[in-house]
């Protein structure tokens, strides 16, 4: 199958879903965490330091990021389909991303924005995000349908309700089956 | 004009609407049929075969089958914007596609989830589709957008509800105009 | 920062919320003026006239506007994400003029239907449109979503809601800082 691709808001219980990966014989990886090995060989010391670079230099960084992770073969990426920052909500897999990575599946994981802000509540160690759910989750759905169109990725949503968790593991793994 | 393309989830009438296209003088072709005569012409005995080819194959067969639409002039092509597949909604008109074909107005056939299920259930050679009707237009609509912005394409909405379909041919045929 | 794209439908306020820009530092330009001009500059006497020039010139036109404006620097553009023609939206920043121009920052300048129709029917001077404005503003956020997925832009969405100018201005102003 090749890459696949998982996203979607803080506090949606991403992590939970895609701990089903590795009975189907797929690896987990960080985007971000590939990406700052990348530049950590070149020389930047830290995450800060990379996120200063001049964006020809984080782009250069996200498609080295993308090849790297399209040479693996079978493996699941954990990543971010927008980020909201304080100039609005920026594409976690642009363009040059994409194509770089190619993966087969783009897979949103969703729920209701209540159901996320009350996960967000209860986790402590998690920074207050002021976001607001439904914008954010919507965002994603229209960022994941351009980068489909653009490499032919199909595009699947995992409804991971409260008390449904088995229910949202198995419907990832029979997406890698 | 040219090449106008027109999609709908299955059950949405879409071929109904489409009916007015001739008194336009437009014929219509559907997309799959033309991508097959194709992959006949190089020994793909059958469909089925045509849909086990490798992916590039896949790719390179739609690419041709969109050129040779772009070069019959003023068609409209019954097409898909998205598929339903196991593996989440995959694009029924992708980047390569879109290009080759560039068309003029990419036509979206809807009508209410209600209204779609119930044509659905009194369509007795239809398999019963499972699909979430709501979620599968709002993909299309996204899909429709990425290829509108990649070509400069118009997106046109066509409600083809029950007891108006005089004015959703209407509406169709206004567009050829 | 560079371009900042200012889009929404008719009456939604997008000129009011674009005045703060000038003590950010910014210039506003009208992406339809910048195209005018070049278009004088190569004999095309008004705008009607440019408008009936061939697809390719057109876009020739809009190129070289989304490049003359990209070369400015910190610089507002005030025009449209997509527009409602006789055959559907027309996409307003198609990725031809999107690459040239190439906005830091997509903005989409929102209200609810209610208060959009209720502006445009307080507007004398405005054509009254008959536009769906909910379906347009949706078809806005797609197109938008879309472009920046292209380039990398952000998109941010400003509430620009009756009797709360002063809190668009401001956040439109927290865009530019």
């Amino acid at each position: 199958m090749g890459v696949v691709v998982v996203t979607g808001v803080p506090g949606v219980g991403k992590s939970t879903v895609m701990a089903g990966a590795s009975e189907a014989g797929y690896g987990i990886v960080n985007f971000g965490d590939v990406m700052f090995e990348i530049a950590q060989a070149e020389g930047v010391p830290n995450r800060d330091q990379m996120r200063r670079l001049p964006v020809a230099d984080q782009q250069r960084l996200q498609r080295l990021a993308g090849e790297k992770i399209a040479a693996i073969g079978n493996v699941v990426v954990d990543t971010h389909t927008s980020i909201l920052t304080s100039r609005g909500y920026l594409p976690g897999l642009p363009e040059w991303t994409l194509r770089a990575m190619a993966p087969a599946i783009i897979v949103l994981v969703e729920a209701t924005p209540t159901e996320i802000t009350s996960r967000r509540a209860k986790d402590a160690t998690r920074q207050r995000d002021a976001d607001d759910v439904a914008l954010h989750q919507e965002v994603n759905r229209a960022f994941a349908a351009t980068g489909a169109v653009m490499i032919g990725a199909t595009v699947a949503i995992i409804e991971n309700h409260d008390g449904e968790v088995d229910d949202a593991v198995a419907q990832f793994r029979s997406l890698l089956a």
